[in-house]
């Protein structure tokens, strides 16, 4: 059974001692979540993911999930989970008071969520998509829309979806064709098919709440046409419970590489009851607010596997015997040495840690920003906006691209053995490789981020990362040991920005520039992105030095991982720094009739 | 159902055009392999690859192989394709004439090869190995073993394996236990447990001829005392046909990742009846006929694998319909425009194209040396050995890790459908995910090229190389349009002797330098090696340009590709030749308990 033990030191290190969240919370509304509030959850969650969750994955990938006549059954173990969590109302962590939420910081339902993915992608996603649903419905529900499903979806006795993608809609969620007809009572009636619903269908709770993007008569076409309805698999009666079945058909489930066990549907809406959430051809805005919420829970999907592979590399590289070390045997007892004593091995286990652990930085840092919106001050929450926008895409992309990247190296650090089904390792490359497509593959990450973000903004929003770039490398080069992080900070803000105005220029004359470069552009924001924040990491790994022996040996791993980043792993903006130059020209001449003869 | 069709034209463009095999073959002995033998063997095998195998590849993955008892069943059409390919005499192409063999050239069986591992990775297998066990029972066997078991093999009335993982030994097979003890008859008595034997139980055959690694009595510790030995399913009666059964018994296959219609199997020797082949304790350098063989193979895995996911990107984008180009709609009459004409599509596709056909060109060149072996002149024969012995690691590492790469931009090109079983595309990334992995990892292939190769050779066999790439960056540099790719080669020819001089001298005070730098070092060399095939071939196109239309639009493509190549592939080295210079110690210094908290 492959291992998994929640980083809760890593976790503690960001918010306690490198993002002083207690500081954010305080200031932003959330005095409850104290130090200790906040290690008890980060602890009981971590219990609930290590105990609870993790040792169902294997078998859900082995079972997969199972339709039949239009019922979905998840795999062995999956509903004992659920109740778990229902029992232990994870689901409620950071939603709304009012409505039976704890109203704790939405950082730290994130921090839970890295741990429950690390666990298992495809269990977390009935309850992750249900915290999507909750969100949407508490930003732009009525009142009495509110009341009637977030109790019920907070306390997780109901589950809810996203239902945007359809068979000839996917990347272009602009050309949707479901429709909604205005019935006499006020509500909608519903028909098209929809197609990728996570959890469209399943028995893991007692109804369904679709949020469901359709067009209305006359609706303009394209995107500002769409609008978003509620549709509940069962209608609610009176009392508003789960009544009468609604039209919502699931006519199969898709078999896939991965995250077999969360089962993907086919949902077919016949005259489906719907109820209009948020403005008429409104849509589009309403989506976005679940959609920025699964981008950030689909980076700790990658991340969660990223993390699990590296533990179970660690944990088989320490124990496998192959070949003497090069300078000679190490374990000379032995019939050979452990490979993690290899320079190769050990190569790919630090790019593994060193990307997890920059990324859970970024991550945390951007899920502080979902925080920070809500601070007193309304500087600070128009900084937080900005910072989250600029940083959504940057976490999707990267956190995914390197998931891919760090389960290969899961893979490959095991031999033969990582190819084998039972030591688990290929599974997480599998539930990993989703994490890249899905809620926005990332060419649309990278679309989101060069072109409207940094040259919608006119660079605006660039310039505030940057600047805090620019902050943290003058403290930075104060210290001679790290002065060479600083070094590399400062000649890549200025390349950055530079890349930045070049792509504006030639991107002005020729759209194709921009979308040419876009995915170069993401992995390059990511690798600086991340030296930065090893750099935040350094400083304080750095100054804390010398309290006790066994955080040294923490502390002392932080600064020798951000060392290997910077000298194996940040270069590779060097082959970026070129190719973002690269003319557009070279991708668009071939004839599409070119391509294979 | 997945596409595929054999890229003749480019083996053609390679073989005639670009390297001119019809000389390589008159001068070194196969003079029957006139242009239109070998075209009409590429013809009949594109058909056998692409209408006998190619249609059981998704079925074979979806039912995989079967063990009961002992037994094992391969998937539905396996046995009737593995007929047909011994109907069509496919494993004799360069086999030896004098057992039944066709004595055409090497070069020529892998050209196939690469087609029917495109067609199906899973039942490639049992063919695949069966010539590696012919290739080293052709090189080290006795007559009357050459007499018993190469007409069978041949002619795929019988199968053969290669025996040497155990479960304590993987990369570092100089520690296999397996007991090989003398009997009275002049055999020996085999017992011992290998693991990951492909094909080592199935009924496509009437016998399997396993070439089993093993220890004789009072053997030398380590890789000089292992010793290679025959041992067949059944033994052979006096006429030389299946007989007694031996026991070696399939005690279970394994649950994989990929290639799930290929038995890997668990081998228990109990008593089995063995013969020595080769010298006691030769056993490795034997192992190494069939190795060496196998790394060119496994290359063809996931080359074939790559090409595939390239065919069905560009059909599935030109199909697609999402999004309209950024500088306004190129089929304003269809909802949207296909995907092909979105740039980060089209990087996608020429990332794929230009690793496919640099790889292609690469494998086929090493392919010659094995033919150019048997050149009449005692200094080509000379030279195309070091050529191949510096070009293997190169072709298995850098063909396998690209295709990691490409089959993942097949998945990414088809968005959500990609991830889907139906599709096919993910088994091919699943499928290549093997070769990275089996025949030697490609931590082993990195040190083989770094220490073995090319420090072992004090940078001769480097040379020889780099002696290849002046010649050809000369021939550019005249050529206005050319001079780019000139120049590019003679700074990277520069440059990676420096490189190498400088890891020579580190590693001299530290075995961690090379080690720690080795699997750069092969990326490094990939991408380089690349660099001249392309600019050998974009000569070669330049040229032909004009000749027809037709062969116009396949010309102007290798030169639009080569851009590509050059400006957004290459520069990759930007990043290699900072990390060829990091330290070991950074890999060294961190503490074995210090990865993971």
């Amino acid at each position: 059974m492959p291992v998994y033990k929640a980083p809760l030191r890593d976790f503690r290190f960001l918010l306690n001692e490198v993002f002083d969240a207690p500081r954010i919370y305080e200031r932003s509304g959330f005095a409850e979540a104290t130090p200790d509030v906040v290690d008890a959850i980060l602890s009981e969650g971590a219990k609930f993911a290590e105990n609870v969750v993790a040792p169902i994955n294997q078998g859900g990938d082995e079972h997969g999930a199972h339709w039949e006549d239009g019922n979905v059954t998840t795999p062995p173990g999956w509903k004992q989970a659920w109740n778990a969590y229902r029992e232990g109302q994870w689901g409620a962590i950071a939603a709304s008071p009012e409505f039976g939420g704890q109203g704790l910081p939405e950082s730290l339902e994130l921090c839970f969520n890295e741990m429950v993915n690390a666990a298992s992608v495809a269990w977390r996603g009935c309850s992750g998509l249900t915290l999507g649903a909750i969100h949407a419905i508490q930003a732009h529900g009525s009142d009495e829309q509110k009341k009637l499903y977030l109790p019920k979806l907070i306390d997780a006795e109901w589950s809810g979806t996203m239902c945007l993608t359809e068979p000839h809609a996917g990347s272009d969620v602009g050309i949707v064709s479901s429709t909604a007809t205005p019935q006499a009572d006020g509500t909608y009636a519903i028909n098209g098919t929809k197609i990728f619903i996570t959890y469209g269908e399943h028995d893991l709770t007692s109804n369904i709440v679709h949020l469901v993007l359709a067009r209305l008569p006359g609706a303009p076409k394209g995107p500002k046409g769409i609008s978003l309805f509620i549709v509940p698999k069962f209608l609610l009666d009176d009392s508003g419970n789960a009544g009468a079945r609604n039209p919502v058909i699931c006519s199969t489930i898709e078999k896939k590489m991965g995250i077999k066990g969360s089962p993907t549907c086919v949902l077919n809406f016949e005259d489906a009851k719907g109820y209009l959430i948020g403005p008429e051809h409104g849509g589009m805005a309403c989506m976005f607010t679940m959609m920025n919420y699964a981008r950030l829970d689909v980076a700790q999907h990658g991340l969660g596997q990223s993390e699990r592979a590296l533990q179970n590399a660690v944990a088989y590289t320490r124990e496998r015997l192959q070949m003497l070390a090069p300078n000679g045997a190490k374990f000379p007892e032995k019939v050979a040495d452990p490979i993690i004593v290899h320079a190769d091995i050990r190569r790919m286990l630090l790019t593994m840690k060193s990307l997890n652990e920059g990324c859970r930085a970024l991550t945390t840092y951007a899920t502080l920003q979902l925080d920070l919106k809500h601070h007193k001050d309304e500087a600070e929450r128009v900084r937080a906006d900005g910072m989250l926008a600029f940083l959504t895409p940057i976490v999707k992309g990267f956190d995914t691209e390197t998931a891919n990247e760090t389960t290969y190296w899961g893979v490959q650090s095991m031999g033969g053995h990582g190819y084998i089904r039972e030591s688990g390792m290929e599974q997480f490359a599998r539930d990993a490789r989703i994490t890249q497509i899905y809620e926005g593959t990332n060419t649309i990450q990278a679309n989101d981020l060069l072109r409207r973000k940094v040259l919608g903004s006119k660079g605006a929003l660039l310039e505030l990362f940057l600047a805090e770039i620019d902050a943290v490398a003058a403290e930075l080069s104060g210290d001679s040991d790290l002065a060479y992080q600083a070094d590399a900070l400062k000649a890549h803000r200025t390349e950055w920005a530079a890349l930045s105005r070049d792509i504006a220029e030639r991107s002005a004359k020729d759209g194709d520039e921009a979308a040419g470069a876009a995915f170069d552009y993401l992995m390059y924001s990511g690798y600086v992105a991340l030296a930065f924040f090893w750099g935040r990491m350094s400083k304080v790994a750095k100054q804390s030095l010398g309290k006790s022996a066994q955080d040294d040996v923490f502390y002392k791993s932080k600064l020798q991982t951000a060392r290997f980043y910077f000298e194996r792993i940040l270069p590779r903006t060097r082959t970026l720094a070129i190719t973002l130059k690269a003319p557009a020209s070279t991708l668009m001449d071939i004839a599409e009739d070119a391509f294979v003869f």
